[in-house]
């Protein structure tokens, strides 16, 4: 059966395609232009993963983001925070209802493509706090697509949402995961800047689970 | 308190735009360019719609949906069906998914803009058929949106989904909504075709409500 991935080209939703490859799926590779800054190495990275796994290859451009802002990777006016977030407040880099736009048009793709399950990435436990990231909203989206498309059942798969960065790295490193192809930073597209959240939080889990970040 | 009314530029979305601001909405209107067969007459009924409400416009151009295609009204090598498909069927006019990804980028509009309503002419009862125009659909979306947004809650407003046509057309007549402004074919940007499914609907609730449409 076959499975659309949506794909950034970071660490996580590279590790959610290698689960899905594990399951024996068929894997179509998708990926959003939304004119976020590090764009041009996020493209990089997800042509590369989408190969290394031969995956169907999908650029949606979706250049409407950058006129709604309210986000320091779609508004360049807004800087990227150099430290994590309040756990309980939403971070600047919150891209206003990204996954649910991103799954909706997964849904269309899927409907086109004969799928029956779109991968996300999205981590809840240990995460940047952005609430289009939490498993309540991902079951929810999932209803929404059941009852308005066309085509049968599209499940919605987030197979890391409860786990660790730890757990993530390891699972990653299970799967032979191309970790080396991936791009995590908000900031930078030459060197990781090391200390945005996205960036802290990739190195947490290598940290934690004791093993080198082969793009370090 | 600010809506923001999904506005194709035809009688329904302007019925519903008429509703809001009977309400005493403030209102945003939001247009999507998908690149459907008769996207420039309807942007232009669109503009004078917004303008005759002073709306403050937004167009946002979606061109992935012609990638997708499996719709008459996006790949023009399907021909727009000229009689109303049966009952039981799903239309080739449906667009995949089109509703939840155009209610998922005004819930991202609604976060920029402070707004607390979308509002969209989705008709169930007297249709086409298409999933997404449910109002079970609408419930599931509105569901994931109060959960996967960050600003409080957004509430989706469907004013005319148990609506006959007939009583849309009522409706707008009572509420003066610009009629003759509106445009609901899917196959001309001239002249109505008059047996296209939109044209075949409006018609019939002209007919009923024992009026004449300004258009024709």
């Amino acid at each position: 059966m076959k499975s659309i991935c949506i794909l950034s080209g970071g660490m996580d939703s590279t590790a959610a395609m290698a689960i899905a490859i594990e399951n024996k799926r068929e894997v179509v590779a998708l990926h959003f232009d939304y004119r976020q800054r590090t764009e041009r190495k996020e493209r990089e990275a997800f042509g590369k993963v989408a190969q290394f796994y031969g995956a169907k290859p999908y650029i949606i451009d979706l250049p409407f983001f950058a006129a709604i802002g309210k986000s320091a990777l779609t508004d360049y006016s807004i800087a990227v925070p150099s430290e994590l977030s309040a756990k309980d407040k939403v971070p600047v880099t919150y891209v206003p209802f990204r996954n649910g736009i991103f799954l909706s048009i997964a849904a269309a793709i899927a409907e086109k493509e004969g799928a029956n399950e779109i991968v996300l990435g999205a981590v809840e436990e240990d995460s940047s706090g952005y609430p289009d990231c939490r498993e309540s909203f991902l079951e929810a989206q999932e209803t929404a697509i059941k009852l308005g498309c066309a085509t049968g059942e599209i499940k919605i798969s987030a197979p890391l949402v409860h786990l660790t960065k730890e757990q993530i790295v390891r699972e990653a490193l299970r799967l032979n995961a191309p970790l080396r192809l991936t791009w995590s930073c908000y900031q930078n597209e030459d060197r990781p800047c090391g200390v945005c959240e996205s960036c802290r939080l990739r190195q947490k889990g290598f940290n934690l689970a004791g093993a080198k970040d082969p793009i370090l």
